[in-house]
């Protein structure tokens, strides 16, 4: 492993001049090219989109395009870094689209917090994209501008701090469950954290038919009788915690069988070790897992972290390219529920080797996961009735 | 030449799903690259970026990356056809900046046309850009917009139907003078048009040192006693016609000895005739010029329109990748005048073979002029003092 200052070194190398272009995808020879491309013939596509909207799809690059938007306030475990430090994650993640799934992908990092005006600038620019990502908002506001987007817009929009890390998640324990010999009917999931991931992954995983989930925040547990709870608590609040449990980490943690880390913090190892016998643990903290792998795997049957230096990394890039992949490709107006199950079901049928206690996802540079993950989604969302096409440009 | 409905087939054809895509610009082979260009390599570059803002410019795309802007309003002729119908000539602009100067742009197409609106939003995305290109945003609007943004943010905001035709303009008027023999200081001037770009072209040749400009709109001559004028073209009709001309275009063209349009319409033959000897006349409106080049040359010592396919084609893409390609190499705050007058010089410069009747200036394929062009604007903007480094990346 290089040294922290070496690695920094070597990263602002990389990062130097961006890492990211927009590149001609046709040629421009002559003045023939470019009287096609530009004046006059471009004023044929102009007049034809003018009376037949509808076809941007076709002569733009916007069925193929989503927008990174970013506001800075919660990147990476640094926070409100603001939205110019923000813009080297952003940059990643279109680089990511277009890798992994062919996608073009623009940053937006806005200048301003309130979720109002976030709306109402994403709302004027979606003219120009076939799709908008929501990176690194920070909750509970993350909630309202999702919801309002999705409900103005008819195009996806899809916050993947949320989403994509449900959906590598519910993949990641459907697979686990099976190595570890645990039916989610017989799980107690503590889920720790109750943020933007935290809120989705235990909605999503009650959703998939685990009945006892357990959330736990830095206050403690969730129950109804807890006050103060932004609506995103309240709701999981109601709809977690079946027996009612109250009280710290420790309590919820006692003989549970799977814990959830979406937090950060750490977690003490006479803790951990109160799991039940043949736990799955997974400690999602980026750069410093919750549970260090090593302690983890002294207790749990299944470990996995996002880091990519341990075996199991749980990582949204699994997700994202292909949920987008598959709801572009049949122009669908919005990613439902289904979608994202369909798009966790895939991702988990998409492990090439045997499952095993290392083995419970595919590599994220497996070339086939986005296409495997796009061809259920799109099917999703046909059957959900939000798609407009039938997938093959129709 | 292709039949129309051939030539939009033809057309339909290469717009196909777009014209400009986004591509990597570093390689992504494996985990090491992976966890460079991504976390956790990426939060090296953050945090550095959350103490240091201003390193945006050195770790990102964001020093070569300008948005195009519009609101579709004043799409080419076509007036206004909506965000939709403008995304394939912002995505030609675009093709053109990487093209021509190696730059990245991204079309941003807006659904919102209230001025206000317009600035906010620029405002909210432009810690994402380097510059902003403003486009095809209806008069007088443009001119609130333009000023209001220029004033709100620290880098170059160019509205190019302005400034790129007036530079283009100004440039070829030097050369025809010269192949006319006939002064600035002698000049009697007509403009045909006092939208965005009649205005920028007025302007400019008057702070140029032409002394007889006359501006008409679809009114008549703009004179100080007209009433019901906006604010630019009262400004219009207080710096020209110094000899309180009223009337018509006929009035005005009788005896000038430079045409400039840039209005649309047709002009009879008979108001053409009235023109002054030796006349020059640069009718710009797209694709039917104002007065057709046959009947011009008959009359005229120098005729150039917008079209690729006559001699001097008068076309913004001479100027605007050179401009933005100047102001970023020393991020400029903003583009001044000057480094617009430096654009003009360094373009009737910069043709290669003798000046003639059919040759005032470059091709828009020469691949030296946007560089010329560029050096000489950053030069101005180091004088300007409105540069930030002195054009070596320091």
């Amino acid at each position: 492993m290089p040294t922290d200052q070496c690695a920094t070194e070597i990263a602002l190398r990389l990062h130097k001049g961006g890492k990211i272009e927009v590149r001609s995808a046709i040629r421009l020879r002559d003045n023939d090219d470019l009287a096609l491309a530009y004046t006059p013939g471009v004023g044929y596509v102009t007049r034809l989109l003018s009376e037949h909207p509808e076809l941007i799809h076709d002569f733009t690059w916007r069925a193929n395009l989503v927008a990174v938007v970013t506001d800075g306030t919660a990147v990476l475990g640094l926070g409100n870094v603001g939205p110019e430090a923000a813009l080297p994650v952003m940059e990643g993640k279109a680089l990511l689209f277009k890798e992994m799934a062919g996608i073009n992908a623009v940053p937006i990092c806005l200048g301003c917090t309130d979720p109002q005006e976030i709306i109402d600038t994403i709302c004027r620019i979606a003219p120009s994209f076939g799709g908008i990502n929501l990176e690194d908002i920070s909750a509970p506001r993350c909630f309202e501008i999702e919801d309002t987007l999705q409900a103005s817009l008819s195009i996806p929009v899809f916050h993947d701090d949320q989403h994509g890390t449900a959906i590598v998640v519910l993949a990641a324990l459907q697979n686990a469950s099976k190595v570890a010999r645990l039916d989610f009917s017989r799980m107690r999931v503590v889920v720790s954290g109750a943020g933007a991931a935290g809120y989705a992954v235990s909605l999503m995983l009650h959703e998939a038919g685990v009945p006892a989930i357990t959330v736990v925040d830095s206050a403690g547990i969730l129950h109804p009788e807890r006050t103060g709870l932004n609506s995103a608590k309240r709701k999981l609040a109601e709809i977690t915690n079946p027996d009612g449990m109250k009280g710290s980490l420790r309590e919820a943690m006692k003989g549970a069988n799977v814990f959830i880390g979406v937090s950060g913090g750490e977690i003490s190892e006479d803790i951990v070790a109160s799991l039940a016998d043949g736990a799955i643990i997974f400690a999602l903290a980026n750069p410093t897992p919750e549970i260090d792998p090593g302690v983890a795997a002294r207790y749990a049957s299944v470990v996995g972290t996002g880091r990519s230096d341990f075996p199991n990394q749980i990582n949204n890039v699994l997700a994202f390219p292909g949920v987008f992949k598959g709801a572009l490709a049949v122009r669908a107006t919005r990613i439902t529920p289904s979608m994202k199950l369909a798009a966790a079901e895939a991702l988990s049928q998409a492990v090439q080797d045997p499952l095993g206690p290392e083995k419970i996802l595919p590599s994220v540079f497996d070339p086939t996961v986005a296409h495997a993950v796009a061809q259920r989604v799109a099917a999703a969302a046909i059957a959900d009735n939000v798609a407009r096409t039938g997938g093959d440009g129709s």
